[in-house]
């Protein structure tokens, strides 16, 4: 593989901090062993903190894909009832996971481009019975949509008595997320979106209320069964034997959130989702999502159609050595997607905006040379 | 993390050489683009050379115990029959996942230490009717057992038409294992033993012929599910986002190999597992397996009551940095386990016999001092 310095701009795997990368240059060590211990208590402490949770909380060796199986398998039955609003790609996998399953699934449609509301959930609640969990994707990464009413959501099942799975793969880190103030049973990321780390394993919390339900399930996934992992937690240990480089990755990237503090890394990714919003309107496209459920992570772009999103995303990569997102699905041809994630600063957003206005002019599309660049560039001085 | 040079002597993970450690050393790039492609065609050929197989395989992100899931759901439904040979922690982890799979186990209770034999496979075959699968651990870690009938019980799975599924995640890389000469269907292992790659990647070859029993399963795990594998391949790419890191590794740890020759790295492996049974019977200890299907890759001895097994395991790890492995399951304090895998040579050896004997010393234990040491040198020089 030829080495080049590129920008991976991807709604991820995204940019790892070099701090992060180097820490994956240790030897390997017991996996049972005191060194391990100490690795996994470091990892649990600071992933608490990201989380904003006091509920138990593991990493398991798999793709984000991987932890959505995890938390349907382990809470859901065949032939149960579960609550799943599709609004883009990833939310329509999460529906096929449950239907997978074995399970029903109690669809909530949606727009693309929208979000699904509290009052949805609500009265889907309010007319079904036996739901045994409402399953949500918080940031549907297709479509750049953030769920802003998942606090209120989370009141909703939490009064109906239902859990709530949410899948915050690709916000996780980048985004307010409270886990335990939002009501949340069972919440999963990954590691190389908004935490800055190598793809490769995923991290899941698991509320109190949550564990009486999984205890009960008997036909538990093997590998993602969580009450497994609970018994190794108790020994500072995983189940199985954990990808230990990612493991130390995750231990960097997990300090240098501790460092920034969450606060603050939340406000960079909305001032460059912010600045990238701004600077692809001052170039006259206009944003995928609805404004009021943007995404601060995951920026995604309509596409003039006299414009190829192939061609745009090759010269992009080749000329400019920038990597963005082709869109998903039906969004294949329509849209670009852009990553703001982890190590996202101004930099990053002018590199991007800037390799993009070049190769709008490189196409011959009329393009007001300078003026996304110039936009982006206010959203950070102002 | 205090870093210190140690000799991970565990049945993996293993040491890993620089070379492969170094890899890691590279930015992020994307899954989808040309880059990971060219990635995944090394990979690829250089795998199929290892597995000798013209079969196709896959790289999934996982820990061991998740490819054992990947098999068994991709082939077994609910209320199938499969047979499984039981002579260890891990044959009994494989019966363990078939049974959650809601299949029934034919079980071949065989004895610890020792191995199941291919004439138990066909007494069970002709007795059984509607067989779904033979599954078999090729490498019984936890005893140091190798099932050297394999390819006679390879022969009468194909002469009985029942697919064989076989977990050969401690030795594939480390001794002679021609997948489709002994008519394997599906094979998986792991990257952190022979093949001397960190942990947190399993390794899968699917023969042509249960292509079609997999297909017509309908229900298939989501996220090991092999089908979608096999239509992401086709794109050189994984059906969900890999482990990078942990890809760039295998990458190299497979070229490492493929440099080296499997002839010779099998020559090797087998010379260090006699070195090392040369050693510890020189100190009076014996083998804990029946000597004609001792393992190459994993060493299992039987450790004198007087002797505490944690202890030998502290003492060689905090005085003179052996890790080495304990016994497992009913085992725990009657044995002790070494990895022979991947970079083993005689320098691991001896430096692990001789920390062994200086342990056994610092113990009181009566102990023919330096006669472990000359019995390993003399394998190495005969």
């Amino acid at each position: 593989m030829k080495e080049q310095r590129q920008l991976i701009m991807l709604p991820g795997p995204t940019n790892v901090p070099n701090r992060t990368i180097r820490a994956m240059m240790k030897p390997m060590i017991n996996h049972r062993g005191p060194e391990f211990q100490a690795l996994y208590e470091s990892i649990m402490e600071n992933l608490k903190y990201v989380f904003q949770t006091r509920n138990e909380v593991f990493v398991l060796t798999s793709s984000g894909t991987g932890s959505i199986e995890c938390a349907v398998g382990n809470v859901v039955n065949p032939g149960d009832k579960v609550v799943v609003p599709v609004f883009g790609f990833f939310s329509q996998r999460l529906k096929e996971t449950v239907i997978r399953r074995g399970a029903r699934v109690i669809e909530i449609p949606v727009e693309w481009g929208h979000s699904p509301t509290a009052e949805q959930i609500e009265q889907v609640l309010a007319r079904e019975s036996n739901v045994k969990a409402v399953a949500i994707v918080h940031n549907e990464t297709s479509t750049g949509v953030t769920v802003r009413d998942l606090p209120k959501i989370g009141k909703i099942t939490k009064e109906n008595n239902v859990p709530l799975i949410v899948d915050a793969i690709s916000i996780l880190g980048g985004d307010k997320l409270p886990v335990d103030d939002w009501n949340i049973d069972i919440c999963i990321a990954g590691s190389q979106k908004c935490l800055a780390c190598p793809p490769g394993v995923v991290v899941v919390s698991v509320s109190d209320k949550i564990w009486e339900v999984i205890e009960k399930n008997d036909t538990r996934p093997y590998y993602f069964d969580l009450v497994r992992a609970r018994e190794s937690s108790a020994e500072k240990a995983t189940p199985f034997t954990p990808a230990l480089p990612i493991f130390y990755a995750l231990d960097e990237g997990l300090k240098i959130i501790r460092e920034e503090g969450l606060e603050n890394r939340f406000e960079r990714h909305a001032t460059c989702a912010r600045a990238f919003y701004s600077g692809f309107e001052a170039l006259s496209l206009t944003s995928y999502p609805t404004r009021h459920v943007r995404s601060n992570t995951v920026v995604a772009i309509n596409v003039p159609s006299e414009v190829n999103c192939d061609e745009v995303r090759k010269i992009m990569r080749e000329r400019y050595k920038v990597i963005i997102g082709s869109g998903l699905g039906k969004l294949e041809k329509r849209t670009l997607r852009v990553g703001c994630m982890g190590i996202i600063s101004a930099a990053e957003v002018t590199a991007t905006i800037n390799a993009f206005e070049n190769t709008l002019a490189d196409l011959n599309f009329p393009v007001n040379f300078g003026a996304g660049i110039q936009a982006a560039r206010k959203t950070f001085h102002s």
